[in-house]
């Protein structure tokens, strides 16, 4: 490609700021949420639509000889169902598009949309259509949709990126690091313990967290995202989006026992920076975080808070200090 | 692969039933139309929501080295921005996502969205979402949602595919096999003259046809589709889903003059069989026909007529014998 700009030059983000640029500003005054959050949001007659669309390439987002198809059609449609969980609403409809190598054993096709069934089940979600076409490569993109809460006044109930503030707490609604954990282990062929299944099972099939979502709107959490690439990476997002500062106490970032067992050294910073685990990462006054966690099924853990300044994440240990972040993060362009 | 059957084996529609059995029948009483026809539709509110998706795999469905990626770009929401007028409906939002070999040049991705917007733009359409991933092949799927026009006592109108009844007159909405021509112009390498690029520019810069769509709907026709596969192929689509057969009248299918010049032996029946045109089939009584063209810009062109049996499509010459057809239709699928 000679000199010439590349895609792997500007990786993920620097993509999509180019070409929002090209594309301008919405001119739909129906549009509530655009590019930027979790999902779209925008207003179908009385109702508030959420759309989020996904995707996952043979080769790059997973590896066909290491995992089950069946698990392949879970995790397809629950990280879209975490997008739509992210921003307070409810899953409703699919479109599920299939690229598909001709020589694909039907076998395999009918595991992966036995694991789709399976989540659709799970989150509720109907399958309304797509398209199947031919491609060198197997790849799944789902379309989904669904729906905000609405207040009294039938204004939609959000969690947004763009509404943290000086002052806010930072919570999470569950341990982290599992999902990444599962992925190592996968990578170093390590499936012999019940320890490393569990966590292969934790980045195979992670479980949206829509009620959680559901009840954080509910009482009155404006803020948050779903944590597909990593607590600090993924915070990193909101302070851009809300123009403020971060701190995370290192201590305090919840870690599952089975991620300690399998990798004692690495667990807790794996926890700080690994993706995929899908949990909530929420953003409010402390009184109202109290107030969603008492709603939960599981309590809420604050790990960190909103401060003024830079729009950047610190890590922090008990004494203050920084701690060096190992790895912020996925770019699914660069890391290839 | 041994002997287990794949996804060759099956071809587009097959993998699409088989699928479609695992599935089961969708549960959701706000589902309006399912899998099988151009969208689906379902009820959000008090509003319907059309959602389709359409993909583009380069290699497969252009070929990078002999097209522009801005005409890329067009042609991929027109695409869809067509399945929603096949349902009579207003196109209004896009989720894009992009799997990109890193290696891309920003160059061309600037372009494609270039094309993008311009479609964009003609279709009324705003881009409110997405995702960029990185695979060995490029490929651009798009989402589109739009909204059914509703009669006065708010059902939705809507151009289904099985509501075909014996009786009935089938119209185009304008010439065909422009773009198959087109097609196969650029596989011959003969771009050299002003005829040729007019049916490249309709093979790479279809118009949906939004309005049409609409003022069909409104004049009470209510079985429809757009022509992407090919007249014969598409009208059996309508036929399979509505339980009746079809005849054709060979002479009566309008040719764009171009292709007639471009291949004056094949015209005819490229104008029968070739995909990709993105004109309306339309199906109805003869005296809501005659309305739907009066309200039209232009006119519809009666075709052929729906007849009782099997759901097969015949194609008649002037005295009434079968033509024998030469090509049916794309199966994206199969053909590889």
């Amino acid at each position: 490609m000679g000199d010439a700009p590349s895609v792997r030059d500007l990786g993920e983000f620097g993509v999509i700021d180019r070409l929002t640029a090209i594309v301008g500003l919405p001119r739909d005054e129906r549009l509530v949420v655009g590019v930027g959050d979790d999902a779209a949001v925008w207003r179908s007659g009385d109702a508030y639509v959420i759309a989020t669309t996904d995707t996952m390439v043979a080769g790059v987002h997973f590896l066909p000889e290491q995992v089950a198809w069946s698990d392949v059609g879970w995790k397809a449609l629950a990280a879209n169902a975490s997008d739509i969980a992210a921003m307070g609403g409810t899953p409703s409809f699919a479109l599920v598009t299939l690229c598909l190598p001709p020589e694909t054993p039907l076998e395999a096709l009918k595991d992966l949309y036995r694991g789709l069934r399976e989540c659709a089940k799970a989150c509720n979600v109907t399958i309304a259509g797509g398209d199947v076409v031919s491609s060198p490569v197997f790849t799944i993109t789902i379309a989904l949709t669904g729906e905000a809460a609405r207040a009294l006044d039938d204004s939609p109930l959000l969690l947004r990126r763009d509404d943290a503030r000086p002052g806010d707490a930072v919570a999470v609604t569950g341990p982290l690091g599992s999902s990444g954990g599962g992925l190592r282990a996968l990578l170093d062929g390590r499936d012999e313990s019940a320890v490393m299944h569990a966590l292969i099972r934790r980045h195979m099939r992670p479980v949206p967290r829509i009620d959680a979502g559901r009840a954080a709107v509910t009482a009155n959490v404006r803020c948050g995202m779903d944590i597909s690439d990593g607590l600090v990476q993924d915070l990193g997002h909101i302070c851009a989006a809300s123009s403020v500062g971060a701190e995370i106490s290192f201590e305090s970032v919840p870690v599952d026992p089975s991620l300690v067992a399998a990798y004692p050294e690495d667990a807790r910073m794996m926890a700080a920076t690994a993706g995929e685990d899908y949990e909530l990462l929420l953003v409010a006054p402390g009184d109202v975080l109290a107030r969603a966690s008492a709603a939960l099924q599981a309590p809420l853990t604050i790990v960190g808070r909103i401060v003024e300044g830079d729009p950047r994440v610190r890590l922090l240990d008990a004494s203050g200090k920084d701690v060096a972040v190992e790895h912020a993060g996925w770019d699914h362009l660069k890391r290839t």
